[in-house]
């Protein structure tokens, strides 16, 4: 059984957190620090983008180095220290060494990730000094202002965590995220960690995430850009005394799915401009990649968006997309549903029901359901957010 | 050598062509012909989209019955004739007998474009009798009235031709096209037509068109969309009395391409919204796919092209959107440069040049460059706009 609780990040036993201000950004908190009060197993998930910054690099490295272990996560926001050349790689592996330090650990016992500017040098004096003042104010009281300090431009944290019941007992996940708000006018980034009290050995834990993550963290768009910055990370202390074993593996993934979705959902709803959370639901499909490459297109189209974002239930945009997606297809089977109401089956319209669905369009969460007609079973489901002139100011007129 | 011409689709000789208003549209003119007085070799390449319309699945038959030959191109806007059923396959093939019956020639020597709102079935009375009115209009001299009945929201008709000097003589090359403007608010249609007076076989013609396209009309891009009704024909008469050989089919392509080229960038400077023609030019790249697949990337990412909007030379943009791309990149030994300034190079950014690129950047057109760094010799030119609010407007206050 899986029941919310309070406490966020730092819900499960053995972990605090802190979030501190050290001039990296104009104003406001942007140094955060989760640790685990023990030596607990590790997991990371990291952008794709052939452009990856010097913390997911280094991150990435020390996930291979330790075994999957490590001790804390420390995260700066303002700057991105991405496309900063090799003095990037020595300031990432300075944070770490700070870090350290101030907690009496390995530097590979270190996790870095930075979110901000893209092609700006750190100041690392700044982001040394704040280190140290994070790991002073550690508490698993300051959970909120960990949330806080890896914001960039998000109009609200992220954070969530949930209790998971077990026949061995009951441990917690907790987590925080940021997402996709324009950086100081550079690339969003997203940024997702999740921490538990179960006892999980690195390679289950590594598998766990990566199966949570494809239904949530890697299952949402705002634009369809991919940051030189993402990464969600797994921390697992085992400080509840619940080991997770073949019989209780299911009740660990159900758990960070839970915290992870929750996150997912809210980088959605906080999405540049975004008025609307916008589920795209694809059925029919003849396999699982056509599924989910249908979803995508559908919820990174900007004809699709902006009609969503005017109310309009103009289903020949999603027929057209779902054609165009390369996702096989059948158009005499498909079928297109806004909300409950379907404009589209066998072949032929609906129009006379444009009034009903424009109705379920008003809403603040709008579901669009796309069966592809090839008799297929597979599915997917991807999240998105409406596409409104507002992300246009935020992205255009920052400078100006 | 080639040289600009008046006279648009119909400069080369035997070319006739009306523009006439039928009803389909509230107001304006609607249905067009495109008549050779000939026979003539025909081509055409259709959309990829597997929800193609009815004229599209017609126009394919059509060239493939007759093995690259056709007399005329009928066309109508304000409803595209796409997921209309069975119904719709009648009525474009209705158009096509009621054309053949006006210029008493075969209907299989009729291709049939529409273009307008998805799912509304034509009012096919109206198109008949627009038909019977186009073609007793039809006159050499009734050109733009043609161009200007294929639109639908385009800002302004397009229209070219050259005249193609050879050692065998001289040919003319003609051509209209339609771009992306929102229908009724439904999805945006390609139309381009080129005509020639040269005497091409029709698998040569066929091949030149292709050729020509991969640089022109699938080298552009507004906002990723693919419509179900896209369509490029070419027709080539033999009227000038040039027969295309090995020697010249050089000038044929030439002349082809000069045509298509000033229409596609006609359609992407009348793209929705659109301030600014933009040159996305990448290279350095490790295959001509992988050129292909950064530059269109580059110039569908929202926040390339809301940057370029703005005025802002977010050249971070580039370089994470090139290396999301899924093509090869070296960030250490990658460039990117706005107009003629490098802003980064070798793994290091030079943003104390940032205000001569944003200087570069307040032209109404611009170039943006990427080297990928592989030190492949392979590159693309792609072509788009910039991202405008007023985008978002078209496409989501249509109805509101």
């Amino acid at each position: 059984m899986i029941t919310p609780v309070e406490g966020g990040i730092t819900a499960p036993a053995g972990f605090a957190a802190a979030g501190v201000a050290c001039g990296i950004k104009k104003a406001g908190l942007d140094l955060a620090l989760v640790a685990s009060d023990r030596g607990a197993s590790a997991a990371g998930l990291f952008t794709t983008n052939r452009a990856a910054a010097a913390p997911v690099t280094l991150s990435r490295a020390h996930l291979e180095a330790t075994g999957g272990h490590a001790r804390v996560i420390v995260t700066n926001s303002g700057c991105a220290n991405a496309c900063t050349g090799p003095l990037g790689g020595e300031h990432a592996w300075l944070m770490a060494v700070e870090t350290a330090r101030a907690l009496g650990c390995e530097p590979e016992e270190v996790l870095v990730a930075s979110t901000g500017v893209i092609g700006v040098s750190l100041d690392i004096a700044k982001v040394s000094a704040g280190i140290v003042a994070a790991a002073a104010a550690l508490d698993p009281a300051r959970h909120q202002a960990a949330a806080r300090a890896i914001m960039t431009t998000d109009p609200f944290p992220k954070a969530h965590a949930v209790a998971v019941e077990t026949r061995d007992g009951v441990f917690r996940v907790g987590g925080m995220a940021k997402g996709s708000g324009m950086i100081e006018p550079h690339l969003a980034t997203m940024l997702g960690y999740l921490t538990t009290d179960a006892a999980v050995a690195p390679a289950l834990l590594q598998r766990a995430l990566a199966e949570v993550c494809d239904g949530t963290f890697n299952a949402i768009t705002v634009d369809g850009e991919c940051s030189t910055n993402d990464a969600v990370f797994a921390l697992a202390n085992g400080a509840s005394g619940v080991e997770i074993t073949q019989a209780t593996h299911d009740a660990l993934v159900e758990g960070l799915h839970a915290v992870a979705l929750e996150l997912a959902l809210g980088i959605v709803r906080g999405g540049e401009g975004a008025t609307k959370l916008v589920t795209v639901c694809v059925t029919g499909a003849a396999s699982r990649a056509d599924a989910r490459r249908a979803a995508r297109a559908i919820a990174n189209s900007p004809l699709v968006k902006t009609a969503v974002h005017g109310g309009d239930p103009n289903w020949g945009r999603l027929i057209a997309v779902a054609g165009r997606s390369g996702a096989a297809f059948d158009l005499a089977r498909a079928r297109v549903t806004v909300g409950e109401v379907v404009l589209f089956a066998d072949g032929l319209p609906f129009d006379d029901r444009a009034p009903a669905a424009a109705e379920a369009l008003r809403l603040p969460e709008v579901t669009l359901g796309v069966d592809l007609g090839t008799g297929g079973a597979a599915e997917s489901i991807v999240w998105t957010c409406d596409l409104s002139a507002e992300y246009v100011r935020i992205n255009a007129d920052y400078r100006t």
